[in-house]
């Protein structure tokens, strides 16, 4: 079936409450594919990173089943570089540096073997080299998830919008639902993003969880309430990772399983900011992720 | 049994982006007595008001099954007043008139017949109030409730301390949680209120839902998305009213129980929002009740 994930791959200097780290591995495609690998080992990576990147990195993600005939490594180029502080409350951060670097040029060319990839995870990256990525889909695809940032509402609404009308699965935080539909209800401004196209929207609300939207139906899931939030960093790829990984590994479209792609997603999330950059998400074990998950049935479970 | 429900009574003007209401009706035991009235017809009140207040809305509350014998009426005293204003985005509000009036000498004193009452709501008032009322009690209840706020945390930590010693269960918001405890994670956060004496901590989390925990277990309700939040006022009275309601009817204190309760709780929040002031809560049917509640099943419930 083949899950194509496209999105950076990049350096990440991370400072929070907890400590600081310099120059981590980071890029939503890179923590999207290690959480989908709980799920998959048919996994394909699209991204563009330089030659300063470490291998033993690159092998471990193919150790996951992680195809990497799509990560192009430009000669003599530079990673994409981001640097960034965490507010003590976790909710905010101030990005220091980004330094595009080879991200700047990063046109992806699907390999071959990728174009029939039935499951398709769209970083949050350009919305025109999102729109790229899905044209050059030989087939159609049975889910495209699409993940944007309030930067693109901002500055390119037009090929967003288009971008989001060729998807299936809308992902955005809450205030970015209210900026794109111009509705502060979260239930108003869902019918007005449904309306632009994808089947699915989830409401990334961080701390307070996910909400998952059709036409019809509204599933909220809850984020499981940590002792120690250590990095957000990568959050939402991991929750983007395992919410599609779950789908891809089920291959299943009802709400209903959309519902527990939520909750694996919100899974992977809460492992993802237990340590700094990709510590965490890389360690866990099946039997972790089946006690996590059990914690969120705990935590929303009652009987009337 | 008896639900005994001490708090304010007052007059709001309130002004919110769907318009303004002026000396409406409000009050956290008003608000907390409307909630409970829909699961049990033994409210006894505790409040004081000026000799402005409409009778009509009186004999309402008293055909509710609300026992107004500790209500006391001040001859030519004016009634509590609070003026404030929402934000657009309803999660903040501007004061812009406190006048305590008869407040400022409210030193409850509960008639015979309610010191016996088995649920009791301490509704946020002065910690010493809280605490003369609980001392008054004749035996010990089965479940009191203390509901507070920052204000207190600042100008009146130690009574409060006393207080939060004295209850069974302790509502706050998350905000005032992580500024009583000096915790940031909720869970530290919970551990440490609890460490304080009561059984039960719920924190509220306003359109995120609100926290039951105990020693050894979390919950987590989601808030219902709404399309429409007309008027804040109230939510977490009724919130409040509903959850001991819900205990006071099922004389249940078992944490699955709890659980229901903060459902229901949660649920006539739900409806208080919907219109200004005391407008909604009072016009709930028990068929709306249980089509609310069933809203908030199909919300939250997933299987794996």
């Amino acid at each position: 079936m083949g899950l194509l994930v496209v999105g950076t791959v990049a350096f990440d200097t991370i400072e929070s409450a907890y400590g600081k780290v310099d120059r981590v591995v980071g890029g939503a495609a890179q923590y999207a594919s290690y959480a989908a690998s709980y799920f998959t080992e048919d996994i394909r990576l699209v991204s563009i990173i330089g030659d300063d990147f470490p291998q033993d990195e690159l092998e471990e993600l193919r150790s996951r089943g992680v195809d990497l005939k799509g990560l192009k490594v430009v000669k003599g180029g530079k990673s994409f570089f981001w640097a960034g502080k965490y507010h003590d409350d976790m909710n905010g951060r101030d990005t220091l540096v980004t330094d595009l670097n080879v991200l700047a040029d990063f046109d992806p060319v699907l390999p071959d073997s990728f174009k029939h990839s039935q499951y398709i995870l769209l970083g949050n990256l350009t919305p025109d080299i999102q729109i790229s990525v899905i044209e050059q889909l030989e087939v159609k695809p049975q889910l495209i998830v699409l993940d944007t940032m309030n930067f693109w509402i901002d500055i390119a609404l037009d090929s967003l919008l288009k971008a989001i009308n060729l998807c299936d699965v809308l992902t955005i935080n809450d205030e970015e639902a209210r900026m794109l539909s111009g509705e502060f209800s979260l239930v108003k401004a869902a019918a007005k993003i449904l309306d632009m196209g994808p089947d699915f929207l989830i409401i990334k609300k961080g701390e307070h969880g996910a909400l998952l939207f059709d036409r019809n139906n509204v599933f909220f899931a809850p984020a499981l309430p940590l002792e120690k939030v250590v990095d957000p960093t990568g959050a939402g790829d991991c929750f983007a990772g395992g919410f599609l990984g779950h789908i891809a590994k089920t291959q299943d479209l009802t709400f209903e399983n959309m519902k527990r792609a939520v909750i694996y997603g919100s899974a992977m999330a809460s492992f993802a900011v237990e340590d700094f950059g990709n510590i965490r998400i890389k360690s866990v074990t099946q039997e972790e992720l089946a006690r996590r998950v059990d914690a969120f049935v705990a935590l929303s479970a009652f009987t009337l």
